[in-house]
């Protein structure tokens, strides 16, 4: 029973018949019809106009938007534990040339508006020192915590008061936008937020995430990073149709709302075990080694996160009777 | 009926069924069972160890093995109508963070053995010029033709003397194999490549080629770039899946006979029109506007490649009724 | 006696008075007089607001222009002589982060501007290819030969038409003026340049070069740049004071004057041996080795520059007694 | 009066007669007699074969050397007040093509040895993180403290336990050797530095450092790399001159040690105002805004470091009558 990662589901069956469905003889690269639709999907979805590509990793999504809004002799803020600065094998200097990480600290991985403005305060506005020029925050985020519309909204003020490019990861935007209840456009565009690396694969697609440009000014450079950096597949329209899939009736959301369900009923389980609220579909619970063994020997999967705290996540297809299994087993600890 | 790039053809029906047969719960990136057995599966086809890796396009295979073979202040000897210098954006440039391409001739975008030693010659060995480093030549090329192993041989005696490294471009490496008859390992290894880019989409795969390393040591630096340049997508179980499945039971050299038939078909009724002789998929042919137009009328789509010359290429599943309604409007012209 | 490069001069009197002036206590960087009086004394000396920057190399500031001028994956059409290509270790590719040369042809290392014409015609304007995105010519070239106003108001005319950034290497810029008699802004600014390598110390000075914006809009960008690539000497005021000296009373043009006064006069000693005519301080010379041979026997030093032919450089200190040595010398063979 | 920075000092005799003297007619580039003879003077000073090499910046030096130790993919380790993070506008990343940078924290700018073992310790070893490969410390500290031999020893052991690249940035190397009173050898290769960046602007120099490197296996890396970026200038001698005229006699030794008396002098007056030990020519002394004024009115020029703090540093010619005004004046606050 696996609560270990949700890279590990499969794509949805949505997904798989959308992919068969693109199996024709059509035109190379996003020539193809299911690209050629991304633009229009995306700007329904968002309520403005907008330009979409699909890519194949969320690594290249993040860091084809960070270095489109982020000079090389830039400085890019962000929180300490982001996956751009934690799991993507320093991607971000590669693509933006070698722009800085500048590392800001804040509960369960989100960013206070005021650790902004310290930080940019911090520089001084000469030629020695490394300018901040953009600011990427994720939603939700890796400790599975989520920012309101609200909360957005105030650091792209300080986006905007700082001249401060500003990008949203959203590897698992879905799980947030599922959790708040918000609309995407409020969550994004509306709060000053120019590009968004939207996540489908954790939430079941196969192999293709969107990037989503709010500033579509930026549409061009974007375009000729992706091919330079080899991220110009020449089938495109596999990855275009899944995205295509996710977006029809709003199955992305009703994924996230599945994945978010199981986690909210593990969460109650976990009660005061819990070392974060659950806020999308990832859980911090605090855990002894021996706990953690028990649960194992009973079958469940998870990913141990550091002495005395294991990460339980769950996906769009959990089993909810395997949920209900290790709610109760967390609850007999 | 479409002649136009082997891009636009469709999946195979066993790859299309690879996919779906990888579609469960499984490790993330490249911990999946499909992921490993790909060096095994391909040190058989090469009759040596190999490590091997899936990318998702021929770009990220060709640039991941430049950079490991060019440090970026050296050059890379290459054709000028390589794919690397004119279809890549400047991919080359990006991956090895500014390595020169040095550029040769030779007909039929095939590199002449000498034509290496004598750029190797004009430059000096000094600081101030840059030195060459590694060679690149394209299998079959951008031309449609192809090396024998003989041939490979002798550049890859050039590339030992000037102490090069030897990349092939193998986009449509099957096509070369099933028109020259010689084995994987007589046309890459024993004739001293290092590193092969092993294409499988435009040859009935969906989104995945290989990078193969015969240089094995090149592995751990290959392996980071990989992740760095965010090629390392987190449900590799789809990429994996479908490259075995064409390596099975050798239906990727079935799939390259069929389009080299149907070009060689093609090929016999160009006649003296071919401006080079058919050594894979592709044909070079001098046309006039007019006789395009007319071919075009009758429902033939291909590519104009220049004035009074027209570009056809075949595909694995390219309907044989429909080749031969070509050969014969050809021959009407 | 030294007839083998302008780089083995010694810096001339009055750069060696600048420096002992420079030797104070005063501000750090560029915050010192002398820095702080570029920008007006190339301003009067061009005849329109400039910017001015000390750097120590041609290379530098060659690349700080190009860096400043083409973005990392467009190209930079030059002549497949420059310098740039052929003798700065491709610090074109580090400094702009990969962007690719594209090497045009032409006699005496000059660019006819229908090649660029042709160059820029060639790439299809899709993101497959590399866009041309900036010109560099040399004045004087690499071959000693001299642009005119009109013929470099022609070039920036095609750099107009297709958007390309502007500039030119003016390592031996002060002999091209002398040589032409026409004035700095004619050749430059009034002829489309966006950015000048205004080239001192093949001219009399030491280690300063200054690198002029006519596009003043990139004094930022390169700024940071140059302060980031190592470029920004703490002690810039003998930088300074040295360009500065040079300026004063003409004597860059004075310097010049006399390499060309000496280059002149071996030109008509040389005759018919002239592989291109004299037009600054460098000659291409017809000689057989025996030749060479015999005036190295009498003590004249110099370069040889391929199969049967040597180059004389002359610079600003040359002796004329010794130059008229090597005339007679000539003469003689 | 100023203590404001040792960069506005004048460059001292010695170095204005070797300039002097320099100026002759030689080899281009470093093919000069004073640039030959580097290596020697520096193996004798380290009592150990290394290659040297002049540079016109310690940006320059530090990024050079960093480049040589650590690849792209990799990070370095260094204190989060190191000059390579604070005043370099981002080089590092510029010359490593994007290393990352990882901040320690420490005392007085200091790295505590433990805390390399602990950053070491929490990266995970593989492909999704980057790995520590290099690693910087400053002599004297930007704080100005100095570490002895048996610091940079225990360091060194941490490099070697973690196979990091050991650069040590000594841009005031001759004031921690002043300080200490221990060789060059035991303060570096003895310790485990593979690359120093020697410091001799600071001390008396007009625009020369240089960097030395005790792993001499990085030379021909380097010596490519000084010249791609644009580092090699055509008149080298005047670089090497200076650096030998420094080199004569222990000239700077005996400049470091007269900057040091003089910061010593002024320790003691400060006495308790010392935030740090005076273990160079740099002070940081409490005082407020008040008394700051109060010293400028009295004609003494310096930084303030922060609120409440001001930074005071001496120089190789510190007037010393000067330096006795300034200690009574600030007993007298």
């Amino acid at each position: 029973m696996r609560f270990f990662s949700d890279n590990a589901a499969p794509a949805c069956p949505a997904v798989m018949d959308a992919i068969q469905s693109a199996n024709c003889q059509t035109a190379a690269y996003d020539g193809d019809e299911w690209s050629q639709r991304l633009d229009a999907a995306f700007s329904d979805l968002f309520e403005t106009e907008v330009r979409a590509f699909w890519v194949t990793t969320g690594t290249a999504a993040n860091c084809l938007a960070l270095a489109a809004l982020c000079p090389p002799h830039g400085s890019i803020l962000t929180h300490e534990m982001a996956h751009i600065e934690q799991d993507e094998a320093g991607a971000p200097g590669f693509f933006t040339h070698g722009a800085k990480l500048t590392l800001l600290e804040g509960k369960g991985a989100k960013i206070p508006p005021a650790a902004i403005d310290e930080a940019v305060g911090r520089v001084r506005k000469d030629v020695h020192q490394v300018q901040p020029r953009a600011l990427s925050i994720t939603n939700a985020t890796e400790y599975g915590q989520s920012y309101s519309a609200a909360e957005v909204a105030a650091i792209g003020e300080m986006a905007r008061k700082h001249d401060l490019g500003f990008h949203m990861d959203g590897a698992r935007f879905a799980n947030a936008v599922a959790f708040r209840g918000e609309s995407p456009a409020d969550l994004t565009w509306k709060a000053g937020v120019q590009a968004l690396s939207f996540g489908f694969i954790k939430n079941g697609g196969m192999n293709a995430e969107a990037l989503i440009l709010f500033d579509t000014d930026l549409y061009g450079l974007v375009e000729v990073m992706k091919k330079r950096s080899g991220h110009l597949s020449s089938k495109g329209r596999y990855a275009a149709a899944q995205i295509l899939a996710m977006l029809d009736d709003d199955l992305w959301l009703d994924n996230a709302r599945a994945a978010n369900r199981a986690a909210a009923l593990l969460g109650e389980a976990c009660g005061n075990r819990l070392n974060l609220p659950v806020e999308a579909n990832e859980l911090f619970v605090a855990m002894s080694a021996d706990e953690a063994a028990s649960l194992r020997a009973q079958g469940f999967d998870f990913y141990d996160w550091g002495p005395g705290e294991v990460r339980l996540v769950t996906s769009w297809n959990q089993d909810m009777s395997e949920v209900e299994k290790l709610a109760e087993a967390i609850r007999s600890l």
